[in-house]
């Protein structure tokens, strides 16, 4: 990997195998416009958790969202700090030794401390991009949420001013006498896709699922052949 | 879900939408065993971080492993309190209002303090099952790691004593009176699917690829259409 911009604070520095770090805010966006989940990371009493959960990306800020009972959100919006972790797992990649053995992979850590969205506008925004993060061109689709259900939701704020990723490409690196075992290395590519969708049994009749759910696809995707 | 056991702890108890709790160890260890990567969280300085690693389970035990150079692992060695959570992302669920939007998936939680493997046996029955969980039948293939190697990697051992799963499955729940909009509404099902693989280049001649690769599956796939 090229990097060109290095790491915005030596929290977020690779330091294993740093050359597979990338600094640059373009490579860090698209690995999290690709990915669905994030795992995001606190601690409470002195043990941390790790809760998967969805995001959206708007420019640099990274916009997650919960019920206003939920413990993480709880937590989170005191300000403490915390770790969200994005991973794209790319392929298995088989070397000769069991020890060369390892995963293509695009990651992203940001650290820092999240903020509540008080103000209406930024989380009516946060909250689309939260849908349109999961289905492109979904939110013009469905119903708006309603006061009642903004009230019930918290959305926060964390900035990606701290953020890092780590990328594995390519085939196996085994060591040099280990390339005469006769051994099969390389890599199986790993792929999430979209299956058939399937209806929830209510839809109106004559009402057919919408190219944003028969062409679902994430950016990043290449086409996919059906 | 039925929840034929209850938490091993109030810390790894399901609060949010607790119908989604899982404590049985067969289901907490079925998604474990099709999974790929943990995410592994941990304190340092004050600061939660959330690694991607790869695992394997043998029993009541998870192994994760890495360099001894690396950072989480000489954290971890010294016992702090650690979360490893394992996420299984099996579907986008759409409903009509934006507000019940969901995710079908399958998670794990495993809370507690993670040991180093110090017996030769172990440590070399663990490294074993980490080569088998990501490709089953991969360990019998390869070149089993050196002492040199064995001693540049540190492996450790987490007790599944308190884990927890929560899984969401099935269509959305849209308000009864979201269901007059015309909307459509179901599950767009996502699969991880392996790709052909792709050899290194520097296979020898005449060498196929062996039917752990060609066929490659995890426990809890259904059989896979090409």
């Amino acid at each position: 990997m090229s990097t060109p911009a290095g790491p915005a604070s030596d929290r977020v520095q690779v330091r294993r195998l740093p050359s597979r770090a990338a600094y640059d805010p373009a490579v860090i966006h698209a690995i999290l416009d690709e990915a669905l989940v994030c795992h995001v990371g606190f601690s409470l009493e002195g043990q941390p958790y790790v809760i998967p959960t969805i995001y959206a990306r708007v420019g640099e800020t990274l916009y997650v969202h919960g019920s206003v009972a939920s413990r993480m959100l709880r937590t989170l919006r005191e300000g403490v700090p915390v770790c969200v972790t994005v991973t794209l797992l790319d392929g298995l990649v088989l070397a000769r030794s069991a020890f060369h053995h390892s995963m293509n992979y695009r990651s992203v850590v940001v650290l820092g401390r999240a903020e509540e969205v008080t103000d209406p506008g930024e989380k009516q925004a946060a909250l689309r991009a939260i849908v349109e993060h999961v289905v492109p061109g979904r939110s013009l689709e469905v119903r708006d949420p309603s006061e009642k259900e903004k009230k019930a939701t918290t959305v926060l704020r964390l900035p990606l001013t701290e953020a890092s990723a780590k990328i594995r490409s390519g085939p196996p690196v085994d060591d040099e006498d280990d390339y005469a075992i006769a051994c099969w290395a390389g890599e199986i590519p790993l792929r999430v896709r979209p299956e058939t969708p399937v209806s929830d049994g209510r839809v109106l009749p004559g009402l057919l699922a919408p190219e944003t759910v028969v062409a679902y696809s994430r950016p990043g995707w290449s086409k996919l052949v059906p």
